[in-house]
């Protein structure tokens, strides 16, 4: 993430870059010790308000397969998966995120998370034997945007189903891919998650710098989160792969077919940023799911990270179909350590929406033409 | 298409029915004399305003194969044709469609077309050696509704490129499937048209009778053409078949890597009427095209007759996705026996646009929740 | 069909004709009444020798809809059709097929059938509350070939699950497309059967006018049946279609999920003759079941026949896999009306087998390259 | 890898465990110094003895890109590839593999690498200004096994082609994914490349401890390369991802079309092992290429090594098809730092073609069912 101005265009329409320390007014001071080694996003603990809904739509709907339940909560892996869980139901009073829970690389990495948060001055605490079923020794902080992150490594293993073709669905969830987080100060949480290890893959600039979301990974995969700038702290989304894109109309054919399109969002499509082909769904609460496929090897140190025009109408829809404005506005609450909600911040830097479907935004297919090559759904 | 009031919905949440025989108050007369036996939709001859452009359209983008071309026109087939073209582009000063053109089964078949029409006192107009290159004995009318019909049985056979899966690209288009005609009295046009020996397989009604469009077949799929209800006689699509989804897909991701994303209209999706994956584009000169694959068998005669009600979100897209105003404003007019402009006769029965997408309008996703199920795309 | 011997090869490396008389010495004779309508091929019924191991092999594995059944009688359709049945399993001593049963036009074409067969002195049977459940009024013939065809107009309509993707597997069977016969004497079956209505789409020969086999169609598909030769009559295979290729691997890859990998007997593969994907699997009584998806359109009176030279090693592969015997040798026997066992008559032609895998024989991939481009599987 | 007996099998039929030290009678020493950090392996110096024929086949038939090329050398990546090549096809006398290159981590990793095979006694090679085109700093090593590696981190970066959708062709291939080694003592090998940072995913091996094969991973798929039982130092194939199966389909189709059938050697396929999608061919020199999709995630320290019984049937290929022999005993020759052949060294253990295919050989389906299991492609 570097400056939008003088740079040379791909022929693809975006910016490359080398990964640059980001300038921002007001850091999140970098601690002196070192982070934890963050291998991958690796679950997600969700609150939900009516428990058997939920699992009508990650069981029956999406097909996730059920490693444990009782009446308040229910464990959820991918099919590729061979720890517990990726997802974790929980009955409450009010759909919010109790954890965004990253698996790390030794036991020894949960000591240094703690370290790590305790010089942040946040909140932290550790649990021996795990906050939730399948996990050991863990720490959960809130992070210094408010989020709350979860750190293992010990973990139940669990059968990797991958083999078991007799279990699938059309629209087979292969794996947990990546969070969504949305945050008031982009460049300030990029640089916060850069010091926690997170290395930047792509992000969405305009020329004054303003930049409006950024994606992070650990594992080299274009992200296993993204800092989307917004209101916040809230989840933007959760999102699990599939091994094709036919998968994923199957999942829009399925929701069909019960009567329950209007749980689709927004998509399918072909995201430009990530490359990867997309839907977004909401579940009974409202929480948005992205199913997703096919993104790149990001791996390499000098990995090139694109920069997308905010202005570029295919930034967020290759093929330049209209972001609805609720995949902009809408977006979950998270809790604090004690399981209350995090009070929200608002952006002040200017909204992405604003800048491309209001009265004042203007978009281009082809930036040479100017304004002319914009399609019907910018104005939606 | 019958009534849709009383009767059953199937588990799909459409109606079914036999085919039956059209009310309208203002019918075209039944001829007394048999007519055309019809194979199927065989090409359109369209008029470009700027050849070169609509080469690079429908040959470099889409792909489909150059038969034959000279300065003025272009013969264009699929992969799958073994007859001398499926479209023809000619150069022109006013877009416009010149030709649906259907193949019939025999040589006489064209004898009892002039027949069929002379007794209808349409403008008939014969050619021995065919009006286009490649095709003989031919004769065009200006039909009762103001379409520019052929039928012809004489064509000469070219290479079926099935096989040469060297020349496929990720978007190969393998056949061409159908023919849409927008025309002001959607009854009034099925009517004639079963006349003409089509069938109907599909149509959108609502509770007072009011029918908005119909999918008449020749060959047993869900169409060889289709009335539109809308100010006509106008054309309102011509649609090319690919094999699978995924070859949708590709030509959406080439429109982006192009930087020609403004071409998509709509889509892609998932139909409700005929099931089928589509997208729709615009050519340069506006017409426009449907890519299509995978609708059903309807070859029997007693298919059922599948009735959707307008209201249903997911008629026009299984998904409940939007469907974008241009796509029910716009269509190509159409040209005389002359090349002139036929004139526009408006539409008076209620516009599907207005009722479902307008003030008034109102759309549901399940319709026993009255509104509550309801889309964004349909407020667009 | 017509003889390869001097014509032209097309760029593919078959050829091309027109459909020709056939010239068989022993031909069946033309009756003078006409022939049936035959709109397509409709339902097979096979007798099974354990009914739980082929619901298993059905229904729980390939996915079919149970219609309705009993203790000895099992009703099976594909997701897209829309009559009572596709498949019949019925409880018996011996496996075998009991009927090839094909749709007609209209109730009178029942009638014409049975004259047909009458002037043939077939043995004929017609019920008119039909043979098994769905089915009204039908004739049940032992046709000059040996072959238990059935005919058949009135049928019990169920509904049409293709838009049920709740119901889809990955691997959904969505229509019948296809028998295949095998029978002494190609020519004098191809003959016999265009007498019937069917018109030939493609064929294997070699350059001395032998004829391997000839796939026949009444709906505009590559086939509806089709001639193998070999010792018969026996029944080669069953088809049905699925949407796409992938979900043809996903059987596949369930069967290995289900430790029945020894049910797929070959493929999955691109063929040459038809350019269908297929995929041959054999029941628990070793009935043999094809998977079959995107062969051509061929309706037109004028549609191009394809003939394949026997020595192209890409007839039946296009990919030169090789065949294994069993596809060549084995084969289900058929049952006169009364229910035994048709006798088998041994084919005298040349073995495709023999010619293309044998000590003798010998396979090209180019054959302005002889013997050279042969691939190991040929050589078995 | 540890040994077989007495493990429990999972659901699919194998066995997991916990990665392990290897035990072997003739272990290559343990370097006392780090070795280099791999990231993955990142280009395949191969020599073809015809150039232009080469071309032909990687650039005309299956796609790759060409960065550079001169009257001797050309330089090809793949679509998704940042740097300068992935396979660079170099004139010469033999067919032979002139270097197996990976990426290390940092600039300082050359320095350990050359630490590292110095401290075993190899040949090592370093040039600041690399051995190829577009590579910087770089050593080439002749390793304990005979193979010649090549280890580098200084590149030019090129386009990533990712979002240029109008290359692809229908068969697009996306990256570099593994190399496979043949080498005559399994345990032997994969004991040294865990001391080079290789992370066994999986292996093959029967109840009395011999290993047939084993997979190695730097980044987190299934490898990175592999080591498969046989006489070596040889080079079994090298590897590129597609990003769906049908693209792997569509080359076959496109072989096919170009009537160049014979260079598919085995499959298309779903691998037991790596659980991916496979098709194996051969180029115009015999150098074997694999196009691979679809393996998972095995970035976990503790990521479960998979264990396949030799004797399972569904071992190599998911749905029982035979592996052809030319397979087991054809790979590509390598060449030492001078350009001369490495001698090669007989396997002594069994070899997994004769106990698999050969007259004493044997496999099952099911393992319960003893032999009775087997397909016939395992007496081919």
């Amino acid at each position: 993430m570097s400056e939008l101005k003088g740079r040379e265009k791909t022929s693809s329409g975006f910016y490359v870059t080398k990964e640059a320390p980001i300038s921002t007014d007001n850091p999140i001071k970098t601690p002196s010790v070192p982070a934890p080694d963050i291998l991958r996003c690796a679950y997600m603990e969700i609150v939900v308000t009516d428990l058997a809904k939920s699992r009508e739509f990650y069981v029956d709907v999406l097909g996730l397969t059920v490693t444990e339940e009782d009446e308040n909560t229910i464990y959820l892996r991918s099919l590729e998966e061979f720890i517990h869980h990726n997802l974790v139901l929980r009955k409450g009073p009010v759909a919010a995120v109790a954890a965004f829970s990253y698996r790390v690389r030794t036991p020894e990495d949960i000591d240094k998370a703690v370290a790590f948060y305790t010089e942040l001055g946040c909140r932290v605490e550790r649990r021996k034997e795990g906050f939730v079923k399948g996990i050991g020794d863990s720490v959960r902080v809130e992070d210094p945007l408010g989020f709350p992150f979860e750190f293992f490594y010990e973990v139940e293993h669990v059968e990797r189903l991958a083999w078991r073709y007799d279990l699938y669905t059309p629209g087979a969830l292969v794996r947990l891919d990546h969070f969504n987080q949305v945050t008031p100060d982009v460049p300030r949480a990029v640089r916060h998650y850069q010091d926690l290890g997170f290395r930047v893959t792509e992000d969405i600039q305009d020329e004054d710098g303003t930049v409006y979301a950024a994606w992070l990974r650990a594992k080299p995969t274009v992200h296993d989160t993204a800092a989307t700038g917004g209101d916040g702290p809230r989840m933007h989304h959760v999102a699990f792969s599939t091994h094709e894109k036919h998968n994923i109309l199957a999942i829009c054919d399925k929701l069909g077919a019960l009567r329950l399109s209007d749980k689709i969002e927004r998509g399918p499509g072909r995201h430009g940023v990530s490359n990867a082909f997309y839907l977004y769904l909401r579940d009974p609460d409202g929480h948005r799911v992205e199913i997703y496929t096919q993104d790149y090897y990001t791996g390499d140190p000098d990995n090139p990270v694109v920069t997308w025009d905010v202005h570029d109408n295919q930034r967020r829809d290759w093929w330049g179909n209209p972001v609805v404005p609720s995949w902009y506005t809408d977006a979950s609450r998270v809790l604090d350590l004690d399981g209350n909600l995090q009070p929200i911040v608002a952006r002040t830097d200017e909204s992405e929406m604003a800048v491309t479907i209001g009265a004042d935004g203007f978009s281009y297919t082809r930036d040479d033409e100017g304004e002319k090559g914009f399609k019907l759904g910018n104005t939606l």
